[in-house]
């Protein structure tokens, strides 16, 4: 057996700042190299970003990135760490001729080892993930190789992300091929217990490969996706051996006993069991095995619990949304009721209560308890904020047009969007949504009013799941939030009665069916994409299910022009379910 | 040689209207068998409609076209018309066993024969765009069936769609095993000057294929994208024998003199030079040729120039979202500039003017040529107006808080959009969006403001085009168009200097370059994804590179939230061109 200690460089890439990231693999690499790592695996398409998405179609981009792979591999050198092999993403091409059907440009999900001042190896992505949030087929062309490098005498495989999780391809051939152990940089977003997933499937592959496994997950919030870490290390029998913790930049470094490798170095093609062929490609990068040394014990995080999971997802969400887009602070309208009142604490958690802006709105139909409650949270967490009456402005515009209705409701939720876009614009700030995914579900809010914004913390959060994290909230923390306050939401916002406050003794009941139902018939339509007859197989009322259907399929639109925030679901209304406005297809019909 | 009558059904299907659909299906069905024609074609999916999106990963939306598809055949019979063979698109599933990366239930972007009241045979699209505007990947699993049935004699060969866009496929498979017509229903959207492509395109596959080409396409507007008809019919040789009109419904009838098959039913393997098998199936449906009967002369329409096209697309894609989303009416701010009259002018094209409201929204910055250029369009046009000043609700925010420069201006702007959300809550109008491209790509715009609204008739239409089309329609007209006006736009809403009359003195050009230069880099840039460094070399002024580039680049969030519009070059802002708002890469750094 020989030794190695591998260093995962768990981080937070931005997309398109190259040198931002660069700067990251050079720091990253010499924290490896300090803590005496032989091998130091960072994330997939670190040196881009993840996803790119249209970019990649720019030849000028993929030039970028190529440049910024053979830049990167001398500023290793220069900064004294080109003895430290490293494995990198980046975005390649793969050089073929243009086709009608083939990505403009041919890119590569590429992977790269970096040593002693060289590119010494290239490879690429084979599956291409083109379901839920991605689009892999419009950008990607397969790879075709899969790199065997000798390292201190172990052979090292290297796939990418999606390749752990199809059938055939990259793993099955390290299976027929032999190594000593696979590194996967990956790019995998954040989605409620996936963890589990991830750790059985990698169980699962290391058996299929036959050896170790080393699963380096990105970390950070990128529009609506978040990736959460959560690294892994697996043994060859698919035993947990380290992990890294979840929404936080890591570095685990792990000790690892690993076969040598006996294998002649040259290229052998194998059937992929996919339909394709893959060509191993065996060299030697170091022959000579580490000498023995004393492992340290391998460190494996805690899980987050299910909620405080969620929680901590949300928080990084808004902080990386705020960050690398440029803003030094936040408004948000600050209603009273729960809503906001979680959306406010999460903006607290993530940038610091000193850069949250809250604006109290009130109107004729507002409750007293409205703006106590509202005046409550600001006292405990700090925020800045303000008060600045709508009926004035309300009563200018009835001046002017007669409305009646809902569109008079709408009205008032309107002047306060205009309310926060103004002073957004006037200051700087971002404006949070602070919608929950109930109301986008069934379109209980107002286009411009209630929904304008520019991130929206809690879109992909029903309303049941508001108030549990809202009373997690107030018995739990973690060390990386910047919110130092117990229980920071005000009981009152959190058991109170729900309602939009838009006409006299309005409650959301009104409207909608009790939470509690609502919000399962919403996990079954919209999350498992049930039709009217297994719903009401599985249990709901038939008329509810009848309402509720109707009531989401026509709220297209306005989900449709609600601002981004972070995915926690299957289908968090954004890229990850698509659906035509133009749509007579009813499933009651 | 035999002979044979076919039709071509240039439908306009609705997405998800089965019931109306399979009317529709019939109505033209009779038509046709009432002309004499031994076969009918219609267009891709015309079943379900096209696109639909995340629709087709519901098992009981593709059940729900599964069982039209079969009751269409049995009402086709019960009216009478079973002896016509059909053709025409549905979905369907493929029956294949679950696994990661495969759409979930296999669906089939489907294409079914249907005579006698039975659905006698059914095949799938082959190649599967992913690319644009196309997500089909995401959709459908690959079809590897070819049937060849023979009608009175002649063998006729089904492909669909992008089956002719790529090499290799259904095309070779028919050039191998020989057949005397291909017919291909279809669903490709338009794009200036695609009909030229499309016409190379089908000479091409039609030589390729060594037999006349059917190519039939469907017409009408689904959210962003237009359907143009031009429906074509090529000889085995590649001329140009029949073609339909551009932007209508219409049942195409032509006369084909046709080889007579000779090959033996049954099924046969063929390498489809891809790296996939398809298996051809011949079935033999009637065998007795029609007896010789005199050809009618064939129909060749006219093309519509350059500039009658985009506003033809323009017009439909306003008249189907309209009537498809089941508006009665809708609504615009008329300014007196010409974004604005040229969207009234198209709004009363496509529904008449008498259900096309405007309203004049003055503000302390007006010019008095705003109101008067905006009244005298509608005096010639006859639309409805009113007029809501702006200035006291201005006022009555500007008491709340304190705003000034941009947000004050954007604040003008978004009562604006606010007035006419209300006016459209109020009365059920649709909000027409009247911004352009070149303001679009820049953000020279308000958020909710003037980029409020519901569809955006031009919001792919640079504002040099703007101008363009606005001289088009003076002079111009189809017979089609709704609005029955000489020179529906006054001449000095197209002659004036444009202004956004948020402050005194305002010009465009206080903020944007002339826009016959800012439009060509806008072209080069957005359409063709040239880097900086091409840009520069095809003539762009370098300075002028990078301003731009840059404020294209900050304004991809704006875009995201504005409403669709129909799409008329390669990047509409659309699903044709998604990136990232984070995004750090400046092509200029």
């Amino acid at each position: 057996m020989g030794q190695l200690r591998i260093a995962l460089a768990q981080t937070n890439p931005v997309v398109g700042d190259f040198a931002a990231n660069t700067a990251k693999l050079i720091e990253w690499s010499r924290r490896a190299a300090s803590q005496g790592a032989h091998l130091a695996v960072f994330t997939e398409m670190f040196l881009t970003g993840y996803p790119v998405e249209d970019l990649v179609l720019r030849a000028s981009f993929v030039e970028a990135s190529i440049a910024a792979l053979e830049s990167a591999a001398t500023e290793l050198a220069e900064a004294g760490l080109g003895s430290l092999p490293v494995v990198v993403g980046y975005v390649d091409r793969a050089g073929l001729a243009p086709r009608v059907g083939q990505p403009k440009g041919a890119p590569l999900d590429a992977v790269a080892l970096l040593h002693e001042g060289r590119v010494v190896t290239r490879s690429a992505k084979h599956h291409l993930p083109n379901y839920g949030v991605f689009d892999e087929y419009r950008y990607f062309v397969r790879g075709d190789r899969l790199p065997i490098f000798r390292l201190h005498g172990v052979d090292v495989a290297i796939a990418v992300c999606e390749d752990l999780w199809q059938q055939g391809g990259p793993v099955s051939v390290v299976g027929q091929a032999g190594a000593g152990l696979l590194v996967v940089p990956n790019a995998s977003p954040y989605e409620r217990e996936k963890d589990d997933v991830r750790l059985e499937l990698c169980a699962e592959r290391a058996r299929e490969a036959g050896c170790a496994l080393v699963y380096c997950n990105a970390v950070g919030g990128q529009d609506e996706l978040v990736f959460d870490g959560d690294s892994i290390v697996v043994s060859a029998t698919g035993d947990l051996v380290a992990r890294a913790g979840q929404f936080q930049e890591e570095l685990l470094v792990v000790d690892l006993d690993l076969p040598e490798g006996t294998a002649e170095p040259g290229q052998t093609p194998f059937d992929a069991g996919d339909g394709s062929m893959i060509t191993v490609d065996r060299f030697v990068l170091t022959s000579e095995p580490v000498p023995a040394y004393t492992p340290d014990p391998p460190a494996i995080a805690p899980r987050m619990d299910d909620i405080g999971e969620v929680y901590a997802a949300l928080v990084l969400g808004v902080r990386d949304y705020v960050a690398k887009n440029g803003f030094e602070s936040v408004i948000l309208g600050l209603s009273g009721g729960i809503d906001s009142a979680l959306t406010a604490t999460i903006a607290s958690d993530a940038i610091g209560p000193s850069r949250v802006n809250v604006i109290l709105m009130p109107s004729r139909y507002s409750s007293d308890h409205s703006i106590t409650d509202a005046e409550e949270l600001v006292r405990r967490q700090g925020v800045t904020s303000q008060i600045v009456p709508v009926g004035d402005i309300v009563e200018a515009f009835e001046k002017e047009i007669s409305i009646s209705g809902l569109a008079a409701e709408n009205l008032q939720a309107r002047v306060r969007g205009m309310l926060l876009m103004s002073l957004s614009n006037q200051h700087g700030h971002l404006v949070l949504t602070t919608g929950n995914k109930s109301e986008l579900a069934t379109g209980y809010s107002t286009l411009y009013g209630d929904s304008a914004g520019g991130y929206a913390p809690i879109k992909d959060v029903l309303k049941t799941m508001v108030w549990e994290l809202s009373r997690w909230r107030n018995s739990n923390s973690y060390d990386w939030f910047m919110l130092d306050a117990a229980e920071p939401i005000p009981a009152n916002s959190i058991t109170k009665e729900p309602s939009a406050e838009l006409r006299p003794d309005q409650r959301d009941t009104d409207s909608l069916p009790p939470y509690e139902i609502l919000d399962r018939l919403l996990d079954d339509y919209v999350e498992k994409d049930m039709g009217s007859a297994e719903l009401i197989a599985a249990g709901h009322d038939p008329a509810l299910v009848a309402r509720v259907i109707r009531l989401v399929d026509i709220a297209e639109y306005k989900r449709r022009q609600y601002p981004p925030g972070p995915k926690i679901t299957p289908k968090n209304f954004g890229r990850d379910r698509r659906l035509p406005i133009t749509n007579r297809w009813r499933e009651t019909l």
